[in-house]
């Protein structure tokens, strides 16, 4: 799990601000790696701490010219589009890093690696091109495996994607380590694997071997720690990306989920027909929705509300909280903006009364 | 859509029977090419018609040697085993097919084609390797778009995998046919696919765009008829492939939907763990569920109940017919064996009310 910490410079030309520059964003706020710099030339100027908060100092450049000086060992691709694909003007950027001998990491669906260009750069520069990506050799379909006794298998689930299930997993995963709980984290998408250094990005995995993928990544995570925080993907009503939510649902078979909602937020996010609309649904639709699509294949419970209150002032947002916890009946907070320790109190307490989960005791 | 029709031999040796032979058993009933022989030596001397009927003669024999003289053009690998990879005895076969000028047609997850030893001798002997399997270039997220006016896409869908979806939507667009309708087939999987000569085997495609290939696919069968019958894959309650039925069903987002059940199937249908078992669902709950999760991107209706009763002699099957048609409200029958007309006619009348449906004039 160890490995010598990177330099980062992270490159999101034109694009870093919140969402778009998701990636970006997930790295710099939990990754081990220091961050230099970021570039986007038409934020230069700027500081992450703008969007993250005080903790976060990474000054925005609007050239990798700038951070050369600083040492980087490896130009970070920071955004994902939707379909993933490279934006062309990052080529010359990509290009240059190479040339200053950077590796360059990426979470797109088109691979760096399998670019002649950018491999024959690489190849002359003697720098590593990773795609994050790119899915296992291991091609199984899932053959109902059954959960470590012992561990609970908790996955974020949402009302539409990007609304931070990832941050959800890990902060709770970062206040189960605090509480000295035996516990991991497992990554199901680009940025979580750059995160925590190994998981599988499932959206990419072929879509017969997607619950087999999610099986053997459970007993990865089990075998890493009894709580097992698992990064959920779309949402169940998402027009483009249901069937990978359900994947990951029916192939974790989780004992328990943690619904992530953003506040504010009334549409599906995705590139559609402009004349369409995907209105988001309530909450308790929802709930009820996930329960009994888990409970087809294994019993499951939403077990907690994780709200993301970024469109709120910090009033309206303690208000929203309390609010949700009285519409829904369930544990609230917002884990990113108030800590994740008083939710996570709540959850431990409702997952080890479930009546399905292993009264083995937990080992740690 | 028209091509020159190939002299199939089919290989499924050791396997020639129900469900381990579905590729095979498809492409001789619905396939449009002649079948002169099956290879299984376990079963020489037997005949496709002890499992298919009169109508289908096709005898089975013990090597490809046999079947040379009649003049195959190609060897079709019948199989599909879970995980789609090439048992080590079909081999020599497949190579002496080459060698004697044979293409050779497949639809397993290991690409023939990528075979080095295959893809040598293919070069040699100046013949093609075919995998129906491969997934399209188009790499695409699901846009939201609109059926075209006019048109009735129907989903098969089901209490399991492997009970006859394709087969049903099959004689559906058959009876369809013969009712006069503008009507067209959209094959999902690699057996579909050999019989109508176009689709796309939706289970190797990446995940993130499973619901983005089911909606151009659902162009294109617009753009060959009206009454759109699409093929369903695995069961939305499957441990393993549920993921790429909600993808269908959200992809293709279906007027209407057909679900199909194999009365006597106790059990889902998958490699799974010798201790573990996972049982089928009632068909009310499976009604309501296909129906809830549909509406969560579009509203839809099952209309019909098409059972397998392959299980069941003449009597048992005509009684369940009427047990099940009066337990659900539904109208029910099995195609295969009683014919499609009728469940077609019930079928439309319930299809051309429902609200959603376009009241614009269907054009042919």
């Amino acid at each position: 799990m160890s490995r010598r910490l990177r330099r980062l410079v992270i490159l999101a030309e034109g694009e870093f601000r919140f969402h778009a520059a998701k990636t970006a964003l997930g790295v710099i706020r939990y990754g081990p790696d220091p961050v230099l710099a970021v570039i986007d030339s038409t934020r230069a100027g700027r500081n992450a701490s703008d969007l993250l908060g005080p903790a976060f100092d990474v000054p925005v450049v609007a050239t990798l010219g700038e951070v050369l000086p600083l040492g980087p060992t490896a130009l970070l691709i920071g955004i994902a589009p939707t379909g993933g694909r490279l934006p062309a003007a990052f080529r010359s950027i990509i290009l240059q890093a190479i040339g200053a001998g950077l590796d360059v990491l990426s979470g797109l669906h088109t691979f760096v690696s399998d670019d002649p260009e950018f491999a024959a750069a690489a190849r002359e520069a003697g720098v590593e091109l990773i795609d994050y990506r790119k899915p296992p050799e291991r091609m199984e379909t899932s053959m109902g495996r059954l959960h470590r006794p012992g561990s609970r298998v908790i996955l974020t689930v949402g009302t539409d994607c990007a609304i931070g299930k990832m941050s959800v997993a890990l902060e709770l995963r970062n206040a189960a380590r605090h509480a000295g709980l035996s516990s991991s984290f497992v990554a199901t998408g680009q940025t979580g694997i750059m995160i925590e250094g190994w998981g599988v990005a499932i959206d990419r995995v072929v879509a017969d071997f997607v619950q087999g993928t999610c099986e053997w990544m459970c007993e990865e995570g089990e075998a890493r720690g009894d709580w097992v925080f698992v990064e959920g993907q779309g949402s169940l009503d998402h027009p483009a990306y249901s069937s990978v939510t359900l994947g990951l649902i029916h192939g974790f078979t989780p004992h328990a989920m943690v619904l992530v909602h953003k506040p504010g937020l009334a549409e599906h996010d995705f590139d559609h027909l402009p004349e369409r609309s995907f209105p988001l649904r309530p909450l308790s639709e929802m709930i009820r929705v996930h329960e009994e699509m888990a409970g087809l294949v294994a019993p499951s419970r939403v077990v907690a509300v994780a709200l993301n209150t970024s469109l709120l002032d910090e009033e309206a947002a303690r208000r929203e909280i309390d609010r949700t916890a009285a519409e829904t009946g369930l544990p609230c907070g917002d884990p990113f903006r108030f800590g994740a320790d008083p939710l996570l109190a709540e959850l431990r307490a409702r997952v080890d009364a479930l009546p399905w989960v292993s009264r083995t005791e937990v080992t740690a």
